[in-house]
């Protein structure tokens, strides 16, 4: 039996896009947002698309209790209080977090935390009882609107757990993405800083989805 | 004519590379090192490959003070002694920083410098009178050293003057990579942290030379 995913911020672009994405693999899926009604509509939206009853809606604490993995999909500046708001909830559990700090207006300018990375943040507010696991910071919300095309884009996994790295990545695959393991949660930096990079060369040229993929790989 | 480049470094396997493919496209190409007896034999195993005359070595000094550009490619922990020793000759122009703040023995571990990045504390240093552009870090020097062979590899070209940016992304052109323009000299953060994923990713999967494509833009 399939773990149940919450996605927490799930309503967002990037939240919705992967509980869309995990649902049509066939993992039952919780959306949470701060607004319940608008999650239990995000849930009916993506069952009817999918002509399946696998994805249900409340607030992030009611899908961070009955998530056995939770996936953070909110902007920055609700990274803190989202965690602080489900952070007894999230015991015992891996939590993915996919949070990017960009900091408006200049979100196409690199502006890591003083802790480094997002990820080491949350790490070091939920402390060790919780596995923290950092990707899908680069993956465009649009390509992931259809649950079935092709993505051109790697997702880099850090987190210090290697098996807890391993089930992310396996998480990645299951969405139709190349999850790589990409070393320490530190490592994360690099991750949350490409995508202000890839902010920039959307803008540059013109483009809507840039990403970037590992060379040097054997083909899966 | 084409602008001199100096390789600080240039003795170093990155340095080289990149020395040697800038000889190959036409470029006049000083090499400087620590020992200038070592960049003599440098530049000359290199006009030796080429079977031509256009590479010249000395200490880092007189490399700075004959490059119209100067690229740095010294280890991490020479980067300050290098740029305090030839900072007056980099007066009025173009710095090319290629260092990544690898900090031994944890290689693999993204460590970035409290500045953010080691090419902001390079124009920090170096103050207003020099344009300081970052790139390079990500491609192996394993890569670079077949003069025409082909990089599956992109150079992250990263500086606060667009036009500095510009002139680093014919300059990867012409060493037979693709430039792309990246943003803000502090978005370096993000080439600088990639190398330690990189390394991280080459033990895990076995390689040496992964490397990072921007996907998404036309081809070129």
């Amino acid at each position: 039996m399939k773990p149940t995913i919450a996605v927490l911020g799930g309503t967002g672009q990037e939240g919705s896009g992967l509980a869309l994405r995990w649902a049509h693999a066939g993992y039952p899926v919780v959306i949470g947002s701060r607004d319940p009604a608008r999650a239990a509509a995000k849930a009916a939206e993506i069952d009817g698309r999918l002509g399946r009853a696998s994805v249900t809606g409340g607030d992030n604490r009611f899908a961070a209790e009955r998530g056995d993995i939770v996936v953070l999909t909110v902007p920055y500046a609700a990274h803190r209080a989202t965690l602080e708001g489900v952070k007894d909830a999230l015991s015992g559990k891996l939590l993915v977090d996919v949070t990017v700090p960009l900091v408006p207006p200049q979100v196409a300018r690199v502006q890591l935390p003083p802790e480094g990375s997002a990820a080491v943040a949350a790490q070091r507010l939920l402390g060790p009882a919780v596995k923290v696991v950092s990707a899908f910071q680069n993956v465009s919300s649009h390509l992931l609107e259809d649950a079935a095309a092709a993505v051109d884009c790697d997702v880099l996994v850090c987190g210090d757990d290697k098996d807890a790295r391993g089930i992310v990545v396996e998480l990645a695959k299951a969405a139709g993405l190349r999850g790589i393991h990409a070393g320490a949660l530190a490592n994360s930096a690099a991750a949350e800083a490409l995508t202000s990079v890839l902010i920039f060369i959307n803008r540059r040229y013109g483009l809507k989805t840039s990403g970037i993929r590992i060379t040097g790989l054997p083909e899966d």
